[in-house]
């Protein structure tokens, strides 16, 4: 008799973003004069055409794989080392920060690395998660058994919450209780909140303190313009020994549908076994990633490659110039009709508090019906999302613009 | 403490593919002058440019990229209509097998589905291995808790192993015991064995007898052209109610630097929970598909789609033609210079019984020091794969021809 794992049984009926889909389908169903003005700023979705650099390394790649001579099959499951490389080299040595090439772990994304991370660790770890929260941290710790059941609340048992609030800028405090495995991420999905360096410092410490690891999801790292936000936790001293940062060109290059992550391991972190002993970490993920992956698609890979040439360089700047334009629009509008408003700034998200006494599914319905958008509302994300919803700045200018006179409308 | 997952410390050292990778280095690295004439039948991997049809599809894609009008951002977790829509179409319905497209879930290759997939079984299913196998199907229940240790002659412990060999032609017998998940893999790899009706109709009828699931590995289906050797396992009545099947892109159209594979779920198989409830298994999968996955890439997809269009199955049939006649005449040659041969009939892999006294590594390095020709020890595939290697016909024609020219003189 084969028995399935139980822990899916207590998951929440549906992911978040098919959810959203869900209701916008059905509104659109049934209205299908408005179905044609919808906008959706619900989830993260880049809607800009990819640099060009990318667009021809991956018909050059395209090109390779038409002939004997350029023809690439399996690649090394790490990635190749000439996109490892570049990486090492200009999304950390030129912001001075020390990450080897060997360090690096090429991916079809950062979901499936934040998924698939899990498997490398022990099911007795104590597990922290800001709330609100991306869901995925959530939900894979649940599939895979360290969790409990869900709450009335909706959080579940036997993970420690780590509050995100206005009063805490929502950077999460330093647990009182003893944590193993701590997620973190900056600039955050979904508050737009950003770390400052006195933040990971802590966060730092307190791992080094308690042999703990960090889980830095640095997945919108791109938006940083701010010199004086770490780039990476990778910035700050001692994080070579506590932490794995997750990366993605989703954003930063426009590949949500071109598929392109990377994870980084140093290898002094360790972990520890059941008599103590340390193990590399990064060994640990190698043999994951060369047993269970079979390495990112070859013309993907020389996309995200040129994303770092001099043309690629400049085209992403444009590109993330563009949603942080987008962000600030948001922003203004927002806070123009009186609503509290965080984030935008150094990310792509802007986090809204709701009008006193309307829950964020309200919202979401609301926005939806009446002002034709699609936000993601906060309860979302996590029990404490609840009374805020997510704008995503992800979206063509016109589109933006057409949000913020809907804003004005909706609550003037 | 972070604690490690204690059952990566089980693993053998290296993942058999990296291993070979190794030894082959370091003998090129103490012989430069005879490194350029290493030819390669080792790891499975193609050697032919992509077919036309996918080259411009993919060509198309990347363009789609480059425009507002025809950007893919995000696309479903489960692939594209498109995509799975042909799939049913011309790769089940034309062969009289009904699966429908939404039983059918893309992914970025069979590799990392056949290790996923573990993910939502429970821990407490027996599982069945044949032997020799798939290094995958084993390391993978090691690294989930499925096994104990590994023992003197490589098993490991709580596994059931079904033995392939020369007596049974390498379709493993039905076990005595009850188990209740089942690899099976056909084509297989390692040995080029096919099953034939009766034999997948036995274990069919075993595994709804014992309410057992079998993950059926058709990632080598393509080279299937004997009419009367079943394409996949749905072509068997019942099948549908007990059987789970992965295919891949990889070898049908040289995909293995491409990164295309997908996994039919019928929507009438059930696992049960631990109350004895039956679960549909498709909801699982596409809860982890949809939480630990984003989509295949949108160029990657559409490239695979061109495969089932009239240009790509033509193409397709001559890749495939191309790589059958590789392995026609490897062997040939081995048969010719005394060597018991295997496969090599409707499945790229040719697998040889080792002379007399040789072990499967030993034959390896005789092969590799005295012919220039890496091949796979049969040990690396399991206990029952000692005394055997694999030959991969996956080369040009003149590689194929210089290793049949080789293999004579080696045993001449």
């Amino acid at each position: 008799m084969a028995r399935i794992n139980e822990h899916f049984l207590k998951l929440q009926a549906g992911y978040l973003f098919p959810e959203i889909g869900r209701r916008v389908q059905a509104f659109a169903a049934e209205h299908p004069d408005k179905a044609g003005q919808i906008i959706r700023c619900g989830i993260g979705d880049v809607t800009e055409p990819l640099p060009s650099a990318a667009i021809e390394a991956m018909h050059k790649a395209v090109d390779d794989l038409a002939t004997h001579e350029n023809f690439h099959g399996y690649g090394p499951e790490q990635g190749y080392a000439w996109l490892r490389e570049t990486i090492a080299q200009n999304a950390y040595a030129a912001h001075g920060i020390r990450v080897s090439a060997d360090e690096i772990f090429i991916s079809d994304g950062a979901k499936c690395d934040m998924g698939n991370i899990l498997d490398i660790f022990g099911p007795d770890n104590s597990i922290a998660v800001p709330d609100p929260v991306y869901p995925v941290y959530v939900d894979t710790n649940v599939m895979n058994g360290n969790t409990g059941n869900i709450q009335e609340d909706g959080t579940y048992e036997g993970l420690v919450y780590l509050p995100c609030t206005p009063e805490n800028n929502f950077v999460p405090d330093i647990p009182k209780e003893k944590v193993d495995l701590i997620y973190l991420c900056f600039p955050n999905n979904p508050t737009g909140a950003v770390a400052r360096r006195n933040d990971l410092i802590k966060w730092v410490e307190y791992a080094l303190a308690n042999d703990a690891i960090i889980l830095y999801d640095g997945a919108y790292e791109a938006f940083i313009t701010d010199p004086l936000i770490p780039r990476s936790i990778f910035d700050i001293p001692g994080a070579r020994r506590c932490a794995i940062e997750f990366r993605s060109f989703s954003k930063q290059g426009g590949f949500t549908g071109v598929r392109c992550g990377y994870v980084v391991i140093p290898q002094e972190l360790t972990g520890k076994d059941g008599q103590g002993n340390r193990v590399p970490v990064s060994q640990l993920w190698a043999r994951r990633h060369s047993t269970k992956f079979n390495g990112a698609s070859y013309i993907v890979q020389r996309g995200a490659a040129a994303l770092f040439t001099e043309q690629g360089l400049l085209e992403t700047h444009t590109l993330i110039s563009h949603y942080l334009g987008n962000a600030s629009l948001l922003a203004s509008a927002c806070r123009q009709v009186g609503l509290r408003v965080w984030g935008g700034e150094n990310a792509p998200y802007i986090w809204v508090e709701c009008p006193k006494g309307t829950s964020s599914w309200e919202m979401f319905d609301k926005m939806l019906k009446e002002a034709l958008v699609v936000i993601t509302p906060g309860a979302g994300f996590g029990s404490m999302g609840e009374g805020f919803f997510r704008i995503s700045a992800f979206n063509t200018r016109d589109n933006v613009n057409e949000v913020c006179r809907r804003i004005h409308k909706l609550f003037a």
